[in-house]
């Protein structure tokens, strides 16, 4: 299994074939092979050695696919950086994954100027960016392509690393990821097992650095088709480039979805050659797949649900449960079965399995499962056990084998023995008018064990009261379930990735007191 | 990569499937589950030890796939024998493989009677036939079943061993071929990567103990379906059992398929029901493929070429080039294009890579390429050379990337400068009537370096010539191609697995000669 065999294969059978399209740059498979063959020769010659690792931090670009591809072509392993971290974020990856080179494009040009200095492992920086000349300190990607000369694919694969990708961190510092081949293509697998068109056109718009991004890459790949490759997502551009380039497959997630339907410019767009959109990070509500129907009519939809420590996608549901014939099956709130390479089991607090319906922890054991975190065997031991990745997420298995995830386990609450699960909390408080976000969690209680606390944004100019929201909860979920107390606040502290840190908002409340899990 | 994975993730989604029929013999995965982990604990409590090896000796039956199956959960490694086998051949076998234990059914149970005497290593004989009592000095399946203990999976995978299979050998001795679980694992995805429907229903025509016996085996399990098994090819039984079991998916090759088409009770059986029909071993004929078309109406077709040490199958030409829209791009008569774990490249006699429509030997660099030959690593080393397989087989590759194999590497004549080969010398001398069967080999010229001479088996009650069948090929083929010798006799040489043996044809002319292929 290796990750640079799809490009022999794609030289081998279709050459001619469009391999990236980023604006008005189309290249062949044929010059991608080509200067992916001197991208590998370039950072060879700049001292990059197999198992080296090399960062890129850049928004998508035809050029970010070939550094990606020529780091593996070389042999070293590629981290792909998270463009929406600060500054002190990218210096602290940078010294935990010790990359020897550092590839930069225009939006990222400013900020690693002079990162040296605080990244003493970094000894070459290279601009990726559209400018002619390179910013002083850095080497021009272009001039480094045509000067190298082009070395063989040192072809590693298998259990060989390829990649480190940082997870967003909602606690603590955020830990680097390190996958290997096998684990990279496993997933790519699993997607392609659900059938597909090989010489497809795909449309990337998540970030490169996240797995949302890069499945799409090794997928795209393995089938042999065109990548058209947007910098990242904006819901026009994204419809204009469907039109254009007859894009047939994407990956998106709901909120994107959702951004794109109400889109007033919707009607304008024709969408119809879009054949399969793969969605992620949570299932669909009815109301938005219908509405996505009518915006692509000639599409079948797939939930992916995955995370970075399983390469991507463990697990599917596949397009029959989204049709009209298959929601009777009522399987469209899951997160769908595990796929052809997975095994998923829910466990208990003690690792036992779970009876079906009973929620536990979402466990792993597949062919994706990461080596473990770079450099942090003891964080990789307490979620790697005997093969199985143990996910943080709470779910329930059907009889039928589909996972329906209910919360992370760190953020359910046991209330009067009862297991409460914040994220249907939240949902229903969503429900009120008034309310822009909330995050529920949790507080310690001398009668109950924990209480349901919750904490709200209000919508601008809005006022409402904590009584009037505990009531609009009790008319939609058990008594139980509603929180006994509601404060107010303008902002709730957010993670890199968007995700609301609510171990932070728990913490205070928990000084002096132990929590099962924190 | 895990091969018992599928059995767990068949329980966790339908444990009531079927998972085996075998005459009137119907088990749920639930049932198949159980009786794997049974025959795993057996095997333990006889002494397996991972990377032991077991022999299996049988036709196809459910027992063997539980066996097969069981095998791998001991963590030890499956070696299915060719039943085709003479006593000496399989005594050859096992004490080259040295398996501990040796499971045998009713067709061989007198073969093996007293086995051990000549097979040292054969520890255990376990009879899995249909008698309630076993034969003297044999241990009864079923008992063992019944008082074992289950133990866990032994849950190994990716390079571990998973099986040895042996090669027909045409010249020498056997050889055997010993893959990894990864390995049987990508050959059978590149099958699931071209489209298949979970849960369908498969039916074994093939002997287990060849590749295109096994492939079924994986690739059914991971798409969990129903395996609905025959003991061998017999084409009255399959067009019944098609018909009986709603069979959606098989395996043949042209030679069955033929059979099948050609019988007089064809019209009887109701074949709708076959929706994917994978033929390999040689391209189909158009004429043949029409008939089948008509006899299979509900059937696509998939051609798969491979070989033992390539785990089965690397290489596919898909549905499509089968249909009447796609027969136009005339790839009918191509084994297809690499699969997606795979490479090939065709090489000239230096090795290095031929351009494309010249001649030369296939080679394969694949995740499904063999670990190697048991106990031979000079044999491994003359066809797995930086990482490529070997195939011996003659090819070319169109633009793009189609193979078209022409013979093999050690069969092509080389007379006066002109490649000739000879399987399209023998095609031709078959189209004559009195042809049933004929050889072409090479002999020692002084003028040609080789001249092309063809032996001949006529058919029966049939006077033919040589000057009449050499006129007759040359109406067919250019001269050059022509036999310039052609002599009659009533048989030719047959390796256990059916194919001529060339090499012992040729071996007399050659005596005090060197060839450069032998």
């Amino acid at each position: 299994m290796f990750l640079t065999q799809c490009l022999h294969r794609g030289i081998a059978h279709h050459p001619d074939r469009i391999a990236t399209v980023y604006g008005e740059r189309r290249r062949t498979y044929r010059q991608f092979f080509d200067r992916v063959a001197h991208a590998g020769g370039a950072l060879r010659q700049l001292g990059v050695k197999p198992g080296d690792r090399v960062c890129v931090l850049a928004l998508n670009s035809d050029r970010y696919l070939e550094c990606y591809m020529g780091v593996l072509w070389a042999g070293a392993i590629v981290n792909p950086a998270n463009t929406r971290w600060s500054k002190a974020e990218i210096v602290y990856s940078l010294n935990d994954c010790e990359p020897s080179v550092l590839i930069v494009d225009d939006n990222f040009r400013s900020m690693v100027d002079g990162v040296q200095a605080e990244a003493k492992s970094v000894r070459h920086v290279i601009y990726i960016g559209e400018d002619e000349a390179p910013p002083t300190g850095m080497l021009a990607y272009e001039r480094l392509l045509t000067e190298a000369e082009p070395v063989p694919d040192a072809f590693l694969g298998n259990s060989d690393p390829a990649a480190i990708f940082y997870t967003g961190g909602t606690t603590g510092y955020p830990k680097g990821v390190l996958l290997s081949h096998t684990n990279l293509l496993a997933a790519a697998f699993s997607r392609l097992a659900l059938g597909y068109v090989p010489g497809n056109a795909y449309l990337h718009t998540s970030g490169l650095f996240h797995l949302t991004g890069a499945l799409g890459v090794m997928w795209q790949f393995l089938s042999g088709g065109t990548h058209i490759i947007l910098p990242g997502f904006d819901a026009e551009k994204v419809m204009a480039t469907i039109e254009k380039e007859k894009v047939t497959d994407t990956l998106l997630v709901p909120t994107m979805i959702q951004m794109i339907i109400q889109h007033p410019k919707l009607e304008q767009y024709d969408l119809s050659s879009l054949s399969t959109l793969v969605y992620g990070g949570s299932p669909i509500a009815e109301t938005l797949l219908d509405a996505a129907i009518r915006a692509f009519p000639g599409a079948s939809f797939i939930q992916g649900y995955g995370m970075t420590e399983l390469a991507g996608a463990i697990c599917f549901l596949p397009a029959h449960y989204h049709t009209a014939e298959g929601r009777k099956e009522r399987k469209l709130g899951s997160a769908g079965r595990a796929s052809v390479l997975s095994e998923i089991k829910i466990v208990d607090a003690e690792g036992q399995e779970a009876p079906r319906g009973a929620v536990g922890e979402i466990a792993v054991r597949s062919a994706s499962t990461m080596i473990g975190y770079w450099g942090k065997p003891d964080e990789t031991a307490a979620v790697l056990r005997d093969g199985w990745m143990h996910s943080g997420d709470g779910a329930y298995m059907d009889e039928e084998g589909f996972i329906f995830i209910v919360d992370r386990i760190k953020d359910m609450i046991v209330s009067g023995g009862e297991n409460v699960y914040s994220a249907e909390v939240e949902n229903a408080m969503s429900k009120h008018p008034g309310v822009a976000s909330c995050a529920v969690i949790g507080v310690p209680s001398k009668q109950w064990g924990e209480s349901v606390h919750a904490v709200v944004v209000p919508k601008p100019n809005v006022q409402i009261g904590a009584e009037e929201l505990i009531a609009h909860c009790k008319g939609l979920i058990a008594g139980y379930k509603c929180p006994r107390s509601v404060e107010f606040r303008a902002t709730l502290p957010l993670s890199g990735a968007g995700k609301v840190q609510k171990g932070l908002i728990r913490a205070p409340f928990w000084e002096g007191h132990s929590r099962n899990v924190s």
